[in-house]
C-alpha cells in the first residue's frame, strides 16, 4: 500500500477547518499539523492529537508535509503566502481574485518552478468547478453563449455594506438568481442579460433601538454598486430570528451553456451547486486537488497549475482501471 | 499560426454527420475526408468539396489525417474496428457498452501503444460528460452518494421492442426521469432508489387498421425487462402526429452527487443535459475530444486513454494564459 499524503495546513480561519474535516472523509490522506500565525496554544483544531506550529517555522516542516493547503485569502494573505509557501512545498490554494489570477500564476510559477514543487491555484468552485465547466461548454457547444449565476448564496461584503448603515445593527444579504432569467437560458433563448436581470438581492436587517426602518431600507436600495442596479428588497427582523435562521453560510449557482448544433438544434448543458456550506464545500475541493498536486508533483509536472491542467482521473483515490470499470 | 487539424470521419451515420457540421463550428479543424463501407458515390455529405473514400482503403490517407473519429455502432463496428484503426490513426470513439469498456480498453491499447497513436475511448455523454460528473462528485464529496438519470430520451431499444407487437404500426418510446425522485435526491434526503421509482415511461403508439388497442397497452405494459418494472403511459397517436412530433431524437439527463460535510451539512452537485439532438450533442463532445487527442499524441502519451485522462485545457483551441484569464 502507498503510504498517506501528509497534509499540512496554512491557516485556520473556516476554510482551514472545512479542511481539516475533508481530510478526514479521504481515505488515502493525513493530516501532518496546523500552521497558524496566531500563537499555536490559541488554536483548538476540531480533531484530538493534532499538531499546530507557527508558520513562522514551516520551512522546518517540508520532509514532513507532502501538500500544503492554503487557507488564507485572496486580498492579503495568499498574494504573499503563496510563493513564499510554492518555494518550500507543493501547494494548494483557492485564490479568487479573478482579475489578478495571471499575475499570481506568473509569481507561483517562478517560485515553483526553480523549486521542484507543483503550485495548483484558484481551486474551489469559482473559480474551480465552475470554470471546468465554462470550458467544457464552451469547448463542445462551439457556437453558444455561456451564463453564470449565483446564488442562493450569503455575500460577506454585501452584507457588511448593510451592517454600516446607521441604525442597523445586524445584517444578511442574499444574492438570488433570477427564476425568469434562468428559464429564458435554460430553453435556449440566449438572451442577453443585463445584471438587474440575472440577480436579485434579498436583506434581512436587525434594526437598532429606535432607528427609522424606512430611511434604512432607502439608503439599502439606493446604494450605488452594491444594490441601486438590483431589484432588492429588505425584511426586518429580530436578532432572535438572525441568530435561528441566518447564521449559516450557503451559496451556490449554475453554469449554463446554451448552443447550437446542426441546423439550429438546441442544446442545453447545466451545472448547479446547492451548498449548505460555502466554507466546508471549497475546503471539500482543495482537499480532492491536494492528492491530484501530490501526482503531479511526483509525476515531474512542477510549477503553477490550473483545474484545467489536471486530468480528473488524478483526482481520486480509485486506480484508472478501476475508474474506467465502475464511473465511465 | 499552427497548421489546421485534419479529420477524418470513420462512418457515414447520424454521428458522422454530426461531426461533420461540429468540425465546420472549429476554428482550428479541417475534413481531410470521410471513409465509408458503403460505395463512397452513394454517400452524400452535408458539406460541399467534401472527399468521401472507401473505408477498405483507409491505410492509404495516415499521412492526410491527424485525428480519425469513428462514428461506428458500439456494437458490431467498433470492437472490430477500433484496434484497427488504432494501428494506423489517433482516434476517438463513443464506445458505450458499458460492461465491455475494460476489455475494449485492452484492445486499444494493443493496438495504439506500439503503433505510437492515441486512442480516445467512450467519449461522448454517458459515457464521457457523465462519467467526468460522477468522478468529480465522489471525490469532492467523499461521504454521498451519486445518482444517475437518464432523459427525458428517446429509447432506440425500447421503441423497436414496442413495434414488434402485432397490431402497431409505427412507435416512440420515451424515459423520464420521476420528478419525485429527482426532488428527494436534489433535498439531500439521499433515497434509495428502486427502478421503478427513478423513471417512468411513455409510449405514444400507431396502432394498425383493426388492431386492438386494449391488447397493445396491456402487452406493453406488462412486458418483462422492458416496461413491467416501470410505470408506463400508452397514448394511441395518428401516423401524422408521430411523423410532426416524434421524428427528432431528443435525449439527456442528470448526475447528482449529494454529500455531506463537516457535521453533516448537505451539499449537492448536479449536472444536466437538454439535448434536442442526442447524435449532434455526441459528435459534439467527440469533435472537442479529436482536438485533445491529436495533443495528447503530439505530447508522446500513447495507448488507450479516457475522458479520465485529459486535462480539460486540451479541450480548447486558446491557450493556457487566455484560458486562465477569461475563463477561470
Amino acid at each position: 500500500m502507498e503510504p498517506k499524503i501528509r497534509i499540512g495546513i496554512a491557516g485556520y480561519g473556516n476554510l482551514g477547518k472545512g479542511v481539516e474535516f475533508a481530510i478526514s472523509q479521504q481515505p488515502d490522506m493525513e493530516l501532518a499539523g496546523i500552521f497558524t500565525r496566531r500563537d499555536p496554544d490559541s488554536v483548538h483544531p476540531v480533531g484530538d492529537r493534532v499538531s499546530v506550529y507557527p508558520l513562522a517555522n514551516v520551512e522546518d516542516y517540508t520532509e514532513e508535509v507532502d501538500v500544503m493547503i492554503l487557507c488564507g485569502g485572496s486580498r492579503a494573505d495568499l498574494p504573499e503566502q503563496g510563493p513564499a509557501l510554492a518555494k518550500l512545498f507543493t501547494t494548494v490554494d483557492s485564490f479568487d481574485t479573478h482579475a489578478k489570477i495571471p499575475e499570481y500564476f506568473d509569481a507561483l510559477e517562478e517560485a515553483a518552478k526553480p523549486a521542484g514543487t507543483t503550485a495548483l491555484l484558484s481551486v474551489g468552485w469559482d473559480p474551480g468547478l465552475f470554470s471546468l465547466n465554462r470550458l467544457y461548454g464552451e469547448t463542445v457547444l462551439a457556437d453558444g453563449v455561456t451564463y453564470t449565476f449565483w446564488g442562493k448564496g450569503l455575500s460577506q461584503g454585501h452584507s457588511d455594506a448593510v451592517r454600516r448603515i446607521e441604525g442597523v445593527k445586524n445584517a444578511v444579504q442574499y444574492t438570488i438568481p433570477s427564476d425568469e432569467a434562468i428559464s429564458k437560458v435554460r430553453a435556449g433563448e440566449q438572451p442577453e442579460l443585463s445584471t438587474r436581470e440575472k440577480h436579485v438581492r434579498e436583506c434581512y436587517v436587525v434594526l437598532k433601538e429606535g432607528a427609522d426602518a424606512a430611511a434604512v431600507e432607502e439608503t439599502i436600495v439606493t446604494m450605488p454598486d452594491y444594490f441601486a442596479d438590483y431589484d432588492t428588497t429588505v425584511s426586518f427582523i429580530s436578532e432572535d430570528e438572525m441568530q435561528q435562521n441566518h447564521s449559516s453560510m450557503p451559496h451556490g449557482g449554475f453554469v449554463i451553456r446554451s448552443g447550437k448544433t446542426g441546423n439550429g438544434t438546441n442544446q442545453v448543458m447545466e451545472y448547479s451547486l446547492t451548498l449548505d456550506s460555502n466554507p466546508e464545500f471549497t475546503s471539500s475541493v482543495l482537499t480532492a486537488y491536494a492528492r491530484a498536486a501530490h501526482r503531479l508533483n511526483k509525476s515531474g509536472q512542477h510549477g503553477a497549475k490550473t483545474v484545467f491542467d489536471v486530468p480528473p482521473g488524478l483526482l481520486s483515490p480509485k486506480s484508472p482501471a478501476q475508474l474506467r470499470k465502475e464511473l465511465l
